[in-house]
């Protein structure tokens, strides 16, 4: 007789397995007010890890952080049009404060553009004060119609970065600089998803942009999710606000912008990128969790064993977590540990003591086999390296499979009902996106013929990257 | 002729130093919403220094990081009827949203237990889910009528524990094993501010709690500031939200609980600790930057010795910042780092590579001398301690020097007008509190008499700390 399975297989339902999986793995709750989410301990461990990873970059990369209210006056949106236009549909407004109704009502920041240009225009006076480096870590709000926990919520975490420069190509290549340095290097080597990089389309633009670059992942159902974005402001909001510096002599001159972001949407992202029909696979770099070391039964001699691996993997520098929780059936705590997806379980009975040997599981590359104890400590670490440069093989295997070249319009949609089409930007066009938009395909971004991200929308050979995206 | 001071002197008007302080160091900006803040990078970088201690101390006593949303909907306030009671008044609503006004308005989280609490219900089921230790990194919001930049805003930062247990005297426990392991041993040891563990009165209170824990500092005016808060919330929320637990067989009781918050005002009660009128003093042990190495002049000579010293500085473990800014004036550098109180400055100059000395600026202690650039490796981090020591010490000093036994409400009321009061609260009872609070001064927190934290209100010889208040 087959066991029922934990969850929903993704050839069956993919919307409903990556739900069966937030519930079950114990990632998320709905909120009570629509849209939002309760990022439970595991879930937030994954996002904990992202954020040292990302922040260590961020610093490397020269910006600071910094807070700035959540709460923006409503005349702020209003300064740069193209700005407002595109958030203000998703607004949430407090009217009341202190129990009396807010002369100005203010809305919850969907994103901190203005506020924040607010106060570099007060901050930047000379050349001195430039490039201005800032980001903050921070919770935003966006009204979501078709909220999904992680990909699409009301409220969500991210991190925004925020610079000013004195000239446009030190923008420029500073925005380029994140997307590549800090987003690339982070969601290849060490979310382990083989992102493709590149600029999006004048339709996709972030409100008020000049340029913005971006990184899609394909997910395991072929669909594209943007993970993060870099933007080039150009001098948008810094006339919107009057953020200017001093040239030599009297004359003032407005900075020059970017601002980039990513958010609790990558949980999702890894999610979807590595997760099977047993659950999450989280890459060993990421992992708060890369090893959980399991007491089979409480004897004494297994529960000293399980703590003597413990330490001695914490000694080789292994994040792991001795489970001795044996009043708790070891069925049930084996599959929990799977749907966690922590990427290796070492198992401990007490025949297994006899032997001097432990059970292995190797949850991402799978199979398990008995490995003598004395010896763990110094295999763990070059599986754990093994399993991350796996998670990205098959990352990018999947991606080239599940990618074709297309020459129409037809052809672009009918590859993006399984995975992505490639497409000449030359012969596709704007109009042609217009068209794909009709029928729900995007063109995630573009990139050019070598693969590189391109320096401008025209440049020749350039390519589209067409899908359906989350 | 004198110089004129860079800040208003603290025996002048302790308020206006505190405020000259924070705008001259560049720690925060007032938000353009009334009472909310912009907390700038140096002011930040102390906030991200006290949240790396305690959250390793948080995790450390147990409990484990999640993200509940800030939208609370208004009907779960009301469930406790204290808590509401002592809320309401300082709430923030959002009546819309995506551009239609909600169905029921929601409030922004003032704090978090009633949300929680919806989810320990149902996340809570056996006596196998207790311990429930759960804590938060959020932004809450309280509508401030006489907002003080870091003390008092409308939106703060802060962490909020929030526990679930089997018995009251587990709870009873945790709430002060967080009070003394975490919030006590983070104030003496990394702050260096010799804080007051004691109980709160009744009338003090968390709303909805049945006792609070508190620390209070003694600030550089003599006045008290209540540092952070560890709450025992008995049954209340639990009944309120129906949160229990299954006993032998099939009854169910409620849990007990506990929550616990520090926020951002600890910044405010560290700059009214430690300085003084060139500034802030940083503690060592806290400090994101430790040592500032100057260039005094350009010379190629000198930089390469400035980067040489901080690279022998940062090989020994130490926090370092090269300042090899030379376009700016050199004093004007110097002023800067001792408004930040950053707690040692090495400077080299041309005159200094001839002796193969540095002059080596002590921010706490106060002197400085010329050192041997060769020992700065092996002295800096000594010097560090005795710093971080000298500072504690100082504010115990400040504590017992301006603490004085009364024995009438005239007495205390006089007392409070230049540092704080003993009392018994045998003789004070919450009558007398209530008359000192006529005149502006209140209750800090119930000591025993041996100055440990007592078991009740009414336990023989406990004395009463009263003093006026941040």
């Amino acid at each position: 007789m087959a066991k029922a399975p934990v969850l929903t297989p993704q050839a069956e339902d993919f919307p409903r397995w990556y739900q069966d999986l937030i519930n079950k793995a114990e990632l998320a709750d709905n909120g009570p007010v629509r849209g939002t989410m309760v990022i439970r301990p595991y879930g937030y461990s994954l996002w904990e890890r992202m954020q040292q990873e990302m922040d260590a970059r961020i610093k490397k990369a020269g910006a600071q952080n910094a807070y700035f209210p959540m709460f923006i006056p409503q005349s702020y949106l209003t300064k740069e049009a193209e700005h407002v236009e595109g958030f203000a549909p998703e607004l949430a407004v407090v009217t009341h404060g202190g129990g009396k109704e807010l002369d100005e009502p203010v809305v919850v920041r969907p994103t901190s553009e203005t506020i924040i240009n607010e106060y570099f225009s007060k901050w930047v006076q000379s050349h001195r004060d430039l490039p201005l480096l800032i980001n903050q870590w921070a919770n935003v709000v966006r009204w979501e119609l078709r909220p999904r926990v992680f990909l699409r919520t009301t409220e969500f975490l991210w991190q925004e970065g925020h610079t000013a420069h004195a000239t446009y190509e030190d923008a420029r290549a500073y925005a380029s600089r994140i997307h590549t340095d800090v987003y690339g290097d982070f969601m290849t080597n060490v979310l382990g998803i083989d992102v493709v990089l590149g600029r999006k389309t004048a339709r996709e633009r972030f409100a008020g942009a000049i340029n913005t670059l971006t990184l899609e992942g394909m997910m395991g159902d072929g669909k594209a999710l943007q993970m993060g974005t870099s933007h080039e402001l150009g001098q948008n909001f810094a006339k919107a606000f009057n953020t200017t510096y001093q040239l030599q002599g009297a004359e003032r001159e407005y900075v020059w912008q970017t601002s980039w972001g990513v958010s609790t949407r990558m949980v999702g992202g890894l999610i979807m990128s590595h997760g099977d029909d047993s659950g999450l696979r989280v890459p060993p770099r990421l992992a708060a969790v890369q090893v959980v070391v399991l007491a089979i039964k409480g004897d004494d001699a297994v529960l000293a064993k399980v703590r003597e691996i413990g330490a001695q993997l914490e000694a080789a520098g292994v994040r792991v977590v001795v489970d001795d929780r044996t009043d708790t059936p070891f069925g049930r705590r084996a599959v929990d540990w799977e749907l966690k997806g922590v990427p290796l379980r070492i198992e401990v009975g007490p025949r297994d003591l006899e032997n001097g040997t432990a059970m292995l599981v190797r949850r991402i590359a799978g199979g398990k086999e008995p490995v003598a104890t004395d010896s763990l400590a110094t295999l763990v670490p070059g599986i754990l390296e093994e399993d991350q440069a796996l998670l990205l093989r098959q990352s990018r295997e999947r991606r080239e499979a599940r990618t074709v070249d297309v020459a129409s319009i037809e052809e672009a949609v009918e590859a993006a009902a399984t995975g992505w089409g490639r497409i000449s930007w030359a012969d596709l066009g704007p109009e042609g996106e217009a068209k794909l938009a009709e029928q729900g395909v995007s063109v995630r971004c573009i990139v050019a013929a070598d693969g590189s991200v391109p320096a401008t929308d025209d440049q020749d050979g350039n390519i589209a990257i067409v899908a359906r995206a989350y």
